[in-house]
């Protein structure tokens, strides 16, 4: 189901991103590939203008067929023939390999997506289910201590160079001159967050942006997504259920508009994705080998703390930057150039990752974006200030 | 899936129907019964204000849980213990035997709803699939002819009177005088609407309605729903599958506004309810039985013209009356009183009943109701003039 | 201005009913004819097709030109002529002097919905101006009896028969048999309203029509149009500024959702238009001759009863009929034709006329016609019930 | 009027420069003032929350009441109080004053929306109303060359500093590293957009955001606004009426989404509020003093092109800069705090002023916003490109 337009229906994940390698990589390179339904470039485009008419995206949720058994038959049959024309190195091109590498990396973002759409559909069901238990939580409860990071003016490098995968939109390394600012070594926590609803942060315009007092108001917000008030109690959805929320986890499903009121309340502010990727390079030079990234699956335990770990993998942290192309930024030719590239307005970028993101999309150069209202990733705020 | 508002998906209308044997049979007369699940009957009440707080129409489609399979346990749970309360029937009081026959109806209805709607899910699927094959058709194709019956002035008997199930809207026997009038003897084809299309009726505003011709341009109509042309031959989406339209069937899927428009072409109009059921009862006296009233299963050969036939069975006749109460309706007392009294507003009567339709839901007195712009039940044209 | 899109700007009225005169008498009959200016047909057409491409009605309050005066020297100019043409009876075909005793009552009913439109422009304004002082109230309050008038069953004759000026949706003069029923000899009091309202009666889904529920709640209804509680009294705008409620004038501006609801909350009903009429004609027979017929200008200080007086120029009666067209009911050809019947569908009937209505449209066959959900006009309410 | 939510009446605009001037001077500064009307603070607030409850944006269009002639008297009545209370100098303390400057230039800017929203208001009444007669063009027509300025890559200096007035957000003043890149030396004619639309710009998907092409779908756009093709020439509404494009003039009511799509078919881009900046301030070491500033009153007759004028006063330029604040930004503290900081997000930044900007307004830092699809004001176009 689509229970609102951003949310696809789990099956759509899977059949469009199988598409992606009927359409991009079987259909024009292995000789006499016949496709497998010929409706499924239709139905399952997302939004690549030059493939051709699309079914359109607030209909994705009314398609009872295919089933999720025929798309299940559908991934089978293109991945036997990809995985067998990619037996013979010699048919593959590097232009080639680079799509392959592409349609890895549009499917893991697809994932991720599926977990959080799933979260949503599931989440905004009365009956709350559980998608899967959660693990024990390892360690010891800890008190978020206050710490800034500080950062000298001068000149630094942003953006993507060198070997390695990367998305159209990281490059265009360039040079930006940072002046003095300091950033907090974690995210914000649950336990802060409810101090400002307790403050009466939602309803105080003075916190908001217009567009964002205008949002709450129309929306009629008072905590964040998925949050219910039970017996004076605070609770949220997460994939394992139901449940009290976690003071000491980061705040997470933050719209942008939230993020921002929370830091003007703070008297801080949100960092620009510039001084965020300085700081990143700077205090998580190495990141971390990653298994244990999300200790307790799909929701978080609480918030890590310290210099090893702090900007990667507890939340896509949202950023005081629009998003908008660097310096050098070049659309690539045809249908691939629209993967990034058309989406640059009226959107905000967020850096780090998330317990849901696939551990190689986890890097400094990586830049999210959504919309400011929007909130079913797993969003969260760092915060900062000038020095 | 829900596609638009008034379409249900399919495993809720199983949910509503059990949902209202356990709520108004079981849970008020079986001693110690337990609920299935305690949230079913916020999720599953469909209007009942008086039941309490509901899960809001348009939410319905986007319920992943329950599932189809727990709605059937469900719904084996409440039969199990509906039936086994009815063995000894010293429990059943008129009231109590009332409301249970209520129940069936209303799952009867329900019924109906469950083949429209699940028609419409198909019919909106761009790979149009099959419901069920078609029946071998019997029997030559015949134009239909023009005959009229005619009908004298004077006073005529409405509603409903005598023993039996019925609606409560069907009570409030009363007389109409009636001017003398003469009716068709059959629905109008798929052949005539042709004409009307050809003859560019869908451009001509003074054919139609002022809120009809609003409703073709906003929604760009030009041919009833499910109609598509491809090389220049109509085509329609039916549950056998998608096939050329057949000329000498009753048009169906026809909105209020299309049927009138279609009557002013022809300088005819529609009959008031009035008219249909005195015309009804004197020139179908009795109603077939039934195997055979829907001989290609779940779509129409052909018209069906002649006088034992011509009233009951072919498609839900617009007729030029609004839904309102008969002199005498009373509204039964609490929930049930909601039943039909409430809609009696803004919606316009349909006489006779389709192929859809069950056979108890057959009689003269029946009184079917939908706002002019809908058409996704198989609803039909007869035509009338004054004498 | 044109604060909702059933209200048109003042201006728009005067250059409207200008223009009848101009498109349908001036310019097709007076010789040489130059029409004012080549776009005010455009401009001022409302909404007949057939007279082609027309200025959309929702952006009827955005024209700042023409001016109030060039729509002055406009109409100036149009009288001119045809008062010149008109000189020469000789001209003026039997057809002829039928559009324009048509326009004349097209001009008042224009004059009704400028003093309507005005009360809303200036009641909707914070400011509440005064459009014109109230005259001094003559005679005692009365309180008022609940005297109902009965009427026997039997054929009763509809609809306008012989000579003078009735509008098309009037005639197909008919006999329809009545059950036998009383009906109210006045309209409904603010006073008993304002019982309606302290007993609850727009928190009780009980008492509403499935669609005037939706549209309390959505529109956050809790008293009629123009009503606003001021520590504790109810205050009213009206004409003569913002003042208390009068208790025993009748209830005005009422919803056909909540005259429904009232009269169900009374344990009655609405009368059909063809009660309104048989009993009108039974029991007011002659027509007052009216100076008098709205005391105090503009508002109204006490409910009328009585046998003389009681079913005309107290308010547009709510009936229980929905608008559609009589037995015999023809459209005339060509644009005229679209006058009454193309709005046949989704309105309800009202009938008597109101303190704003000028007196040739006082009788009892007049039809009146609006969608449910308005109240802009002096609409009011009479109980009726079955006997 | 206000034809649509963006455009106010413009005796609104009277009346709120008004207010300011007597909701923030007067009233609490001068003693013994009465203010002119008790509602007056209700209705002409425009969105300062700290000041209470306001009556709403969209309704502005609605008050018939208080006249223009009432608020010419509300506006003499407040200049007489604050011009007799400035005669004593040493009741103006240092905060007094600023708060008078910024009502000066909150009053200058409503001039310059006055101007817009009159052209608004005339050039969509099918009349197409003259404001006032052009004057005669002066000089030769010239052919706009392609001469782009070179900037090299280094630290530059951006924001306001110094003495004199400035907004909050041109505040925090700081340096920014710009990679080199090149700007064209005057703005994009009209004949060069004309090009655009003839090469099917407006029906080709790559050379647009995602959300421009949605726009561009929805409302139908294949020209810029005021723009109508008669007889296969180009028009458009000017302030002194309706008349052909000029080709060598300046296109302007361009939206960013049109700016943008411009830019790419071009091959170039829009050039970051930052570059726009650094280049303004080299190659416009002096703003122009003014009179010639708009020598065709009210509309554009060439584009301007050379060493002295190019970055002032022929329109505002989109950048590709999203509004946000600088590193040092501050809120004011109170309700002129809410002046600009709030609506920092999904606006896009425009610098240069147009002709109808007071001359006060045109400096190097002013920051001008509006959101992306926005066409109304005389908005215009640069390119740049990286070197």
């Amino acid at each position: 189901m689509q229970p609102v337009v951003d949310v696809s229906p789990p099956k759509w994940h899977l059949a469009h991103t199988t598409w992606f390698f009927e359409n991009f990589i079987a259909a024009p390179n292995i000789e006499g590939y016949q496709r497998f339904h010929p409706q499924y470039n239709f139905l399952f485009n997302s939004y690549y203008q030059h493939v051709g008419e699309r079914w359109q995206r607030p209909q994705r949720g009314n398609l009872s067929r295919p089933t999720t058994q025929e798309i299940m038959e559908y991934r089978a049959y293109v991945d036997q023939h990809v995985a067998r024309f990619l037996e013979d190195e010699s048919r593959v091109s590097q232009d080639l390999a680079q799509v392959i590498v592409l349609g890895l990396h549009h499917e893991q973002q697809h994932q991720e997506l599926l977990v959080t759409d799933l979260k949503y559909i599931l989440g905004h069901n009365p009956l709350f289910p559980e998608y899967r238990p959660a693990k024990p939580q390892s360690g010891p409860a800890a008190v978020a201590s206050e710490n800034y990071l500080r950062m000298e003016e001068g000149l630094y490098e942003i953006g993507f160079q060198g070997e390695g995968f990367h998305f159209d939109n990281e490059k265009g390394h360039h040079r930006v001159f940072l002046e003095p600012y300091q950033i907090l070594d974690r995210l914000v926590t649950n336990r802060e967050y409810m101090e400002f609803i307790e403050d009466g942060g939602y309803g105080q315009f003075a916190h908001w942006l217009s567009e964002g007092w205008d949002w709450v108001q129309r929306e009629e917000r008072d905590a964040p997504l998925y949050w219910h008030q039970v017996d004076g109690v605070w609770h949220q959805y997460t994939l394992s259920g139901f449940r009290p929320v976690e003071p000491d986890a980061p705040v997470t499903h933050i719209s942008y508009y939230e993020a921002d009121a929370f830091a003007a309340w703070k008297d801080k502010r949100l960092p620009t994705e510039q001084e965020w990727e300085a700081a990143a390079r700077k205090y998580s030079p190495e990141i971390p080998a990653s298994a244990n990234l999300c200790p307790a699956e799909y929701y978080h335990t609480r918030v890590r703390q310290g210099q090893d770990y702090q900007f990667f993998g507890d939340g896509w942290e949202w950023t005081q930057s629009a998003y908008l192309p660097y310096p050098g930024f070049q659309k690539a030719p045809g249908a691939l150039g629209e993967y990034n590239g058309k989406f640059m307005v009226n959107q905000m970028v967020l850096r780090g990752g998330s317990c849901a993101t696939p551990e190689s999309h986890i890097r400094p150069t990586y830049r999210n974006f959504f919309h400011p209202h929007l909130s079913w990733q797993f969003t969260a705020i760092r915060l900062a200030e000038n020095l």
